[in-house]
């Protein structure tokens, strides 16, 4: 498949290097496409790179990986015609980092960025997935033992069909990743940051995820 | 140990009827201390009946079960004096049903409710805790198999280490409590609680609890 991830950042790189490595074209979406340092991971990593929009022209299912403060304005300069119809994997979350750390989250509660995102393009099937855990794990779920999960949601049924396809080519089985549903279910997990972020430094390290356990339904 | 649990609701009944079982002199503190429902129930059950002040006058430990919404006031009527020194486990979660289902939070991102009650009333020892879980699960954590956990969070070390005591008492091994540092650490666990509220949608029950599972440091 031809998959854009838009970001260059340590999660752009471990999704679209995965990706590549899986046999799919993905295309790095980036501000500029002569970023030298992005030039030089991508050709080490058998990625293509291009400006935002490039990147979104030249594919059929889209990875929001840019930071969540960003993710507007960038998908604002790839457009809404670019993106109708596509899958839009939203991982990104909307960390504000102005105050110190932990962060605080710029939208929560009663909205989120995932729904901002189908609001501002709705014509973009979006899916939340993948914003619950370290890049690292994303792509590699066995680096932690157990059967630990992540979380979707989205108004599109076929939108997270494929994107538990995806999922299941990082190594993810189709039990462990739980449907949310709709794109408003994003709250839950953009406001889970602040316990994962707190778990990562009473861990010290960010190599662990939740699984849920259940008992009797009453 | 004599403790108030404030709040006459499934929470409060959960908690009062469980540590009355495990030996200790429990005051369920109520608006009113002739409320005949209340009466009967606390008769029934091993657990006195009073006032918010007067339980926690009789008691060395308190555990706030109101509801969020009500918790500082329930607080205020009880006063700083008579909280003073003393063990306050907020077990409530800022909870505004008053937009439907799921609720939102009347209080999040950048404080929480158990901040709120420590910044109130700075001499009580407050502890953040059993607020990601359901009320018959918080007293019997075997009614889900398995390694689940809880979260604690507080600025004293030795009102949390009373706090670890009084949850092996329901059975939580002290393992399976996980310190999240100071108070404002409430903020992640009451901000979980979207999760929680998914997760529970989606499961179609409240018999569920998660678990943190961890890989090697990188």
């Amino acid at each position: 498949m031809n998959i854009a991830v838009l970001g260059t950042g340590n999660v752009g790189k471990a999704l679209s290097g995965a990706l590549a490595a899986a046999g799919h074209v993905v295309t790095m979406g980036s501000r500029t496409a002569d970023n030298e340092a992005a030039l030089a991971w991508t050709a080490d990593n058998g990625v293509l790179l291009a400006t935002f929009a490039d990147a979104v022209r030249a594919s059929e299912l889209v990875i929001n990986a840019t930071g969540g403060g960003f993710s507007i304005e960038v998908l604002k300069s790839v457009g809404e015609d670019a993106l109708a119809g596509k899958v839009l994997i939203d991982v990104a979350n909307p960390l504000d980092f102005s105050k110190g750390f932990p962060p605080t989250l710029s939208v929560c509660n009663d909205d989120s960025l995932g729904e901002q995102i189908q609001r501002e393009f709705p014509s973009a099937l979006v899916v939340k997935a993948l914003n619950t855990l370290n890049c690292e794990l994303m792509v590699n779920p066995s680096k932690v033992p157990g059967d630990h999960v992540l979380f979707i949601a989205g108004n599109d049924a076929d939108a997270k069909a494929k994107t538990v396809a995806l999922l299941w080519e990082f190594g993810w089985p189709a039990e462990r990743v739980l449907d949310l549903g709709d794109i408003s279910a994003a709250r839950a997990t953009e406001m889970y940051l602040p316990l994962w972020l707190r778990l990562m430094q009473s861990l010290g390290h960010a190599n662990f995820n939740i699984s849920v356990l259940t008992g009797n339904a009453p």
